[in-house]
């Protein structure tokens, strides 16, 4: 265009300087929003703020730890671009992804006189993410949000979908809404803040996009793993870029996940189960990991998957996690952890109004269709796959 | 069709019998949605149910009022169906729609076991509406809603719209989501045992209907009016499936309220600051109803409205309201009422970042297009309306 903007600084024509974030668009029912995967990404997020909030006013939601290290730096950005920024941070870790802080959020909110033409921003990893998300959501009945992920998890998983929530004693993200955010911003720099435990179990939901879907995706995790454990931000953006669109593609299909979507719970349900057996101690990245595992073991009994596949998976998720994923994940309370754990399946059942229901590969890069893209296993096999996992073997 | 069931007691090709319900059919973004209005029109809900309820299991949702009168015997109609009901009740009035019963009703349901193939029932007035309807909204990140209105607010101002949610100290309504139900039954026959008090008050938003978009509605009203308030059900269902065209058609322009949906707060600016000011001691309808008042009367001395709108609007309203709706409604205490409601629309102000807003008429059956139909109305023109009108002059 003639009349490009002079304040940019290369001539149209020559190609984006390395900094330039990856761009992806996610299509969406409510309109679709951008993704955008780099390393300093975040300067945009002023202006991104002044676009979606015409009333100027900014409600800011952060943990106890990201918003000294990132959240404040970026609301003090916002304020030096004319908003009004009520910076809300909340302590840190699932334990307080409740209707309780969602409810204080809110009428802090309300407080500082956020209306339907401000916005929320989340800054942090899935926690903040999903609890912004659903403060956003039923925000005088919804306003926008702009999702700021700043862990490896809350990039590959939860900037693509829309889903918000929090947890209730019967269990995680049972109460939430469907809410598109505006724009999605992850600024790979901020990733080098991000705790090591962290990083390889936020790739863990990479690995699943690459089993469920791309073969090659698996690979380049597995080549790329040191670098993405050292947080270099231009493999991590590659990666996560990656990821996002392997994502954007399933949801584009399938927003509501009524079908197709259940392809991305692949390692979930074992998943789930483990991770609250073990009352959140174990990450959900490992516990995942151990799903994953699990429903490999499952399906190659079944003759459903592959013989080999539960092996690779294992082989790469020993890079990503950095040790056996199995056995160091499941310590010496292996026993009372199977135990606990097959009751949260049976509690599952409870819940969803029926029996549980495992996504199933063909092989690396392939789902297997099942019914509705789910397998119903017996429970002597699915209990039996999630012991030997569990207890080695 | 010559298969049709020969449960059906009239051959096809004959009229319809005068208790087959009306049907409106409403678009929305997720998939439209019936209406059904007519006396015996709950007769329906079983199958309704079993139909969005593949699991089998319902969520009812009912008040300490109406769940004696109605809820228990349709709960019991669908257990006839063989579908399993859990029947949860919630103290009557606005005071228990709230998060507090919202989370209550929620963990209620999942002690259940409702899944994501269950459906919610909403069978109430408003706020049996709104709150199962967030419930729904929020459950497992969105279950179905049949709403079963069971007054004449709820059938015509809260069937249609999708607008759900819960009050908070800082204000109504301001804490909800936009869900559509699958399904509204309107049966008019259930308005029998409603309150002598509480039919002129739901009716009010009929008359909203008639002064937005439809002089005709108007005088139908009015001239029905002693049938209306006797709760005829025939009489009672044309009105309502009239009102329920209108405000569809509104809905189907802006699902979302982003402009032209604006035009149903007509009276609302005012009517939601007296509600509150009364602490809502002042029925929803009668607040609304000296809402229109006030806003005809800024329109008509800013030069907006025709003049005699205000006169035509009181003379209709006394009809309904079986007096006249302005000097009774506000008793001795108009001087503390009018202090208090000042009082709200500053605040609703600093809620809604920005001036308050309303809706103005040009005269019956049309409203002024203003700035995404609505106005800025001078302070001394607004407080002067509303001090004329709660104080009589």
């Amino acid at each position: 265009m003639p009349s490009a903007s002079r304040s940019r600084s290369l001539p149209s024509g020559d190609p984006p300087s390395v900094s330039d974030p990856i761009r992806i668009d996610v299509a969406a029912a409510a309109g679709g929003y951008p993704v955008l995967v780099g390393a300093g990404a975040s300067s945009s997020l002023p202006q991104l703020a002044r676009a979606h909030a015409p009333g100027g006013r900014v409600g800011l939601v952060s943990d106890s730890n990201v918003g000294p290290l990132h959240a404040e730096r970026i609301a003090e950005a916002c304020r030096q671009e004319g908003l009004a920024v009520s910076l809300q941070t909340f302590p840190a870790g699932e334990r307080s992804k409740t209707r309780t802080r969602w409810a204080e959020l809110t009428d802090a909110f309300l407080d500082f006189g956020l209306g339907r033409d401000g916005c929320v921003m989340a800054v942090g990893g899935g926690v903040a993410t999903d609890l912004g998300g659903f403060v956003a959501a039923t925000y005088l009945r919804g306003v926008p949000v702009i999702q700021v992920p700043t862990s490896y998890l809350a990039m590959i998983d939860a900037s693509v979908g829309g889903k918000t929530g929090v947890d209730v004693e019967a269990g995680k993200n049972l109460v939430g809404a469907f809410h598109a955010p505006v724009a999605v911003v992850a600024d790979t720099a901020l990733l080098r803040t991000l705790p090591a435990k962290e990083r390889g179990e936020g790739l863990v939901e990479a690995v699943k996009h690459g089993a469920i879907l791309d073969g090659d995706h698996l690979e380049v995790i597995e080549e790329g793993a040191s670098d993405l454990l050292a947080a270099e931000a231009d493999t991590a953006a590659s990666v996560i870029a990656a990821s996002v669109r392997i994502k954007a593609e399933v949801v584009a299909e399938d927003e509501r996940e009524g079908g197709y979507r259940q392809i991305l719970n692949f390692g979930h349900t074992v998943g789930h189960a483990v991770e609250a057996a073990s009352e959140y101690g174990l990450g959900h990245g490992s516990a995942v990991a151990l799903g994953m595992v699990a429903e490999a073991q499952m399906g190659e009994e079944m003759g459903i998957t592959v013989a080999g596949t539960r092996d690779r998976l294992e082989r790469v998720l020993g890079r990503i996690l950095g040790r056996d994923a199995v056995s160091d994940a499941a310590p010496e309370t292996a026993d009372a952890l199977f135990t606990r754990a097959v009751g949260f399946l049976d509690q599952d059942k409870k819940v969803r109004g029926g029996r549980p229901r495992y996504v199933l590969l063909e092989g690396i890069g392939s789902v297997a269709p099942g019914e509705g893209w789910t397998h119903d296993v017996p429970d002597e096999i699915a209990h039996g796959a999630l012991e030997r996992v569990l207890k080695g073997g």
